[in-house]
């Protein structure tokens, strides 16, 4: 199967604390003309978007992947799942990410809560993009069942 | 200076390759009800995001904000940088996120080619999402003035 890639395209004008961003458009299309700037990823959004928040939906929708081609697998296909994922941006000593929290709750028919609770902690290590960033960030995950 | 926690909430329905999911919204508001699906990743994305593109938008702010920081500490602040970041899934042997090519065209007052090139090297290295993703993958910058 041919390898798939996806470019984003943005423009960034002056410095860092002066300057600002837009993320101007990306391979499907999806998102154009999004603001983004230091002081939105280190204080209060205000509206803006950040690194983190497009990392926690990059490997929330990873996961969902992941633990669904699973579920399925095992005979469990699932019904719904809502997953949130949180990025945390630590700024003393240097702006670092350091952790990514996934949550899931999930209408999974036949399924107890423990095996549902493996099978998100094997998604939540194992889908690519958790595979990309567990060496550097601690992932965790926990789930229940709706 | 307190951490920034970012998240994202999405939801899924069905099995990997018959269900889809949608990324309802995250912290900033910034993005809300995107579809994204396997077949959208992994064929043609036929207007549905993808991890992938979202992890390359992630990464080219990112880069932007730590160049514009480094080359505005140099005393060369950017006038405008034009980052394109992309993000290859190979799918032989199941999916993997293998590297993200980060190319930057900048107009910096006052700045060789040379010096601008390795500000670039720097930022493609050690900004917060490359310092996340590249125990895992191959990220490669280029740079050139305009």
């Amino acid at each position: 199967m041919p390898a798939q890639k996806r470019t984003a395209n943005i423009t960034w004008n002056g410095g860092l604390l002066d300057g600002s961003g837009t993320i101007v458009s990306v391979t499907s299309g999806a998102i154009s003309n999004l603001p983004v700037s230091w002081k939105s990823r280190a204080e209060e959004p205000g509206g803006a978007t950040s690194p983190e928040e497009l990392i926690a939906a990059a490997n929330a929708s990873c996961f969902a992947m992941a633990l669904s081609a699973g579920l399925a697998r095992d005979g469990h296909a699932p019904e719904l799942l809502e997953i949130s994922a949180t990025c945390t941006l630590t700024l003393d000593g240097g702006p670092k990410i350091t952790s990514m929290d996934i949550h899931v709750r999930g209408k999974v028919p036949g399924i107890d809560q423990a095996t549902f609770a493996a099978a998100a902690e094997g998604a939540g290590q194992n889908c690519p993009v958790s595979t990309a960033l567990k060496q550097a960030l601690e992932i965790r995950t926990t789930a229940e069942l709706i």
